[in-house]
């Protein structure tokens, strides 16, 4: 459905078993200086796939992926702004494409809700709340920014238990960044999140920090790269693999 | 050293790399609700060995292991009092006592420290400070009470990671009960522990919470059997188990 263009909304939710992942696609001139910044940068870009240049399959995600059709919806980028959001790049594919899919918190959504605990963005409808931090990246090229976290309100029990479940899935983020206090790292509001809606923070209840895959979006708004494409927030692509396959232990 | 009653102080940091344990000794008539008090709280109370009536080796632990004599120090209990602390209880051995070794946070500390995090209590040379909670243990038979925890002030951070590393080691204690707000598990003043020492929390840290051997001798203390033997505090039986032997994965 989706690659016939009949799916154009976001993923969430849908084939949940499976890992979904963020997309980036470069130029090759710029593709090794985002690989360096993701190996710097694991926990928010934690990479899952990186095709050869003008390749439009990914092999390692699915026996017949076409990056080109089979996201619900793109993001079509021109110096770090975006320009367009169509639902098919067949017509924008160049033969020096580098086409990078990185890992996502659905994956450990899933893994924290097979474990019992409850997610109330989840459970209201809403997308997580996403905040720039005072948490640097390490630079590569000319990618550098603030880590970008998502945040997820739970009682103090629930957030242990969530490290442990977490922690499993090293390829999706892994365990959380910070807990507590978000004026540690940076964030003086939680009602007023830079990216997703804000989620209500219960009595007795900690704020709990995951490293973010929009951590490179941001990254990319900064280096201005003349051309690339991403994913639209929230419309993945879905891949073969399970999310049980990327569990570490 | 111990055996002979050379070593007579704490075994804290003494052969590190081994499995220290809490030892709680009690009439046979006791070792039924004793035991399934352990096995409905395994958090504060992880059972390593227990033994036949009337035996004072431990093959499960150590080849040669003598209970009454291989602990620097114990603590002899009537009703619920404390009436010697010897160094040797040969002479007060019965054929119906049941000896019981617990895990002990030694165990985990040695990982949390090889793994690269500071524990204050142990820089400053202090004893880990223990607090009553309002969590209650589940009863069996005589034995009911609160649950006691230990607390470690540690960054955000830090307290992610020694999640990581404590949940591999179940059988000492395993992850924390809770972190932050000590008010929520009824705990009013961190600078009045219960038991152990104070430790200061510097800006930026929380205090993190696990559950502790101390809570069997709560358990003891309200029971207030005819007659029992526990080591003194600190004072534990050093086993032939390698702590890596404990560890889950």
């Amino acid at each position: 459905m989706i690659r016939s263009g009949q799916w154009t909304a976001h993923t969430s939710g849908l084939a949940s078993d499976h890992v979904q992942g963020n997309v980036v696609i470069l130029p090759q001139a710029l593709a090794n200086d985002f690989l360096r910044y993701c190996q710097r940068n694991p926990k928010p870009c934690p990479v899952l796939a990186a095709s050869e240049p003008g390749q439009t399959g990914l092999p390692g995600l699915g026996e017949d992926i076409n990056i080109c059709t089979d996201l619900p919806r793109y993001r079509v980028w021109r110096k770090g702004e975006v320009l367009d959001e169509p639902t098919n790049i067949t017509a924008l594919w160049r033969a020096d494409l580098v086409t990078f899919v990185l890992g996502c918190s659905f994956s450990f959504e899933h893994a924290l809700m097979q474990a019992g605990l409850r997610l109330r963005h989840v459970e209201q409808g809403k997308n997580v709340a996403m905040y720039r931090t005072s948490i640097p990246t390490h630079a590569a090229g000319v990618f550098h920014g603030p880590m970008v976290v998502s945040m997820r309100p739970m009682l103090a029990a629930d957030a242990i238990r969530a490290v442990q479940v977490t922690s499993r899935f090293p390829n999706v983020h892994g365990a959380p960044v910070h807990l507590g206090d978000p004026a540690l790292i940076g964030i003086n509001d939680l009602g007023a999140p830079d990216y997703g809606d804000a989620v209500e923070l219960k009595s007795g209840e900690i704020p709990v920090f995951w490293a973010c895959g929009v951590t490179p979006q941001a990254a990319l708004r900064q280096a201005q790269p003349e051309f690339c494409i991403t994913h639209a927030p929230g419309a993945m692509l879905i891949t073969d693999l399970l999310n049980q396959q990327l569990a570490s232990f």
